[in-house]
């Protein structure tokens, strides 16, 4: 089965989004904002489109990826929509999405926001994940072109949500790597085999613990705080323990001083009796 | 085979740990400073020594478990080590390990240092782990009754390294608790079943990113800051983003900030171009 679609943007993203569509042998036309992008997809059967407006009309699916949603809104000035569906695959907030899907109704289009869990490496191979939010009926009649690119999952009908998860799974990598570096940092200061030290200790301790992160997120959904694990007391004492070996060892624990602050702080708020879990409290 | 053990120190790890050496059919000889706990240990089978002298002297393999070094050093006072193996598994830092390790020497016996990675519940089930570190003749002597415990591992003769191995898991795990935090609050933020999304989007996505870690730190130690995936210069306008839509959502993204602070200083510094893996600079 072969359709049309058409690309916005050829950065690194864009340009391995349509070559897996070209790969599965849909036809494709692509446009960029700055010439000299995109020859090796029209080597490989792509058509080049002169304008946006040109590239929005040849194809009834249109896929956004640029730098940000201010570009996104600056190559759609007035150009038609109707009867497109606009996937907005370009990283941004919610609140952009939300604005972005108001624009592209406005035009006559269907929206849906996307947020790429991958990176260009993986697009076209197994492991890539899209999550989608917006017009479910735009979703469900392209679901099988766009998992051509990566698996696509719908996540609700506000255009903020894909955005929004997008971004979440962003901060829990940003949280495990900041963890990693520190960890590495630490045990880099004796001179021990940092990546050995990774992949057979730290690693699999990480993973153990992931496995229970599932059990976190029901406790704090029901406000449930009590433990029978370890205490914030307990971590109190652990983590300043922590900052110490670091300070000792010549390691900055920087990545690690807001997590002992808001335990310092929860504690000291008379909750140290609670769970790790309870520290949500203290983001909110 | 059925050995003698002397636990001191009674809380809830070191009940633990007497427990599963009962189980095992060991000979176990308990002792803690205050009274009024280990009643349960004793009716399972173990002798309650009066003093540390009478706990030491029972077995020749003695292991410690209490609140800090302070209290190891305080109870060891005065008491005869020679032929005794100490095995001290009290949360600590390296120095102090390296310093119990001397006063231990000093007094005739032989010193392993463990860092516990397990909660109480899992002592003496699938899963557990305890790194030990110092005597090699001490450790593979006791390995035997070492694992009826946890999965015992050596990890080298400086008394220091269990402690800071030890220390170093607790940090990657603090860093990937904080991201969880931060993630499942901004994805509570619009009232989106926050469980579902740990267990089917977040686990997933942390464990993909877990399993890239032990490159990451392979690049560390090699020195090799280049990158083909996504450089500083893209993950600041990343972050920065982030801490936008935190902002937006109403969430505070505290725990990111260092990360976020972090990132901008190396990208100042003229690193914009290298992976994630050159922020261990900033932290040396």
């Amino acid at each position: 089965m072969s359709n049309s679609i058409s690309i916005l943007g050829l950065g690194l993203m864009g340009q391995a989004l349509a070559g897996s569509l070209l790969d599965a042998g849909h036809q494709v036309t692509v446009w960029n904002r700055s010439a000299g992008k995109g020859d090796d997809l029209v080597a490989r059967g792509a058509t080049r489109a002169a304008t946006v407006a040109e590239a929005v009309a040849a194809s009834p699916l249109v896929i956004v990826c640029v730098l940000d949603y201010a570009a996104v809104r600056a190559l759609l000035t007035d150009v038609p929509l109707t009867g497109r569906v606009l996937v907005n695959l370009t990283n941004g907030r919610p609140s952009e999405a939300r604005e972005t899907a108001e624009l592209v109704a406005g035009r006559g289009g269907d929206y849906l926001d996307g947020g790429i869990m991958a990176v260009p490496q993986m697009i076209g191979h197994p492991g890539a994940l899209i999550l989608y939010s917006g017009s479910q009926t735009a979703f469900d009649g392209h679901r099988d072109t766009l998992a051509t690119m990566a698996e696509p999952r719908f996540v609700g009908a506000d255009p903020g949500l894909a955005p929004l998860l997008d971004l979440a799974m962003l901060t829990g990598m940003y949280g495990q790597i900041a963890g990693v570096l520190e960890a590495v940092a630490l045990v880099a200061s004796e001179k021990v085999p940092v990546a050995e030290f990774t992949s057979t200790l730290l690693v699999p301790w990480l993973n153990a613990m992931a496995s229970t992160m599932p059990q976190l997120a029901e406790e704090i959904a029901a406000g449930d705080y009590s433990t029978d694990v370890s205490n914030l007391e307990i971590n109190r004492v652990g983590v300043a323990n922590l900052v110490l070996a670091f300070e000792e060892q010549g390691v900055k624990p920087d990545l690690l001083l807001p997590m002992k602050a808001i335990i310092d702080q929860r504690v000291a708020r008379g909750h140290g009796a609670e769970g790790l879990q309870s520290l949500i409290e203290e983001l909110r």
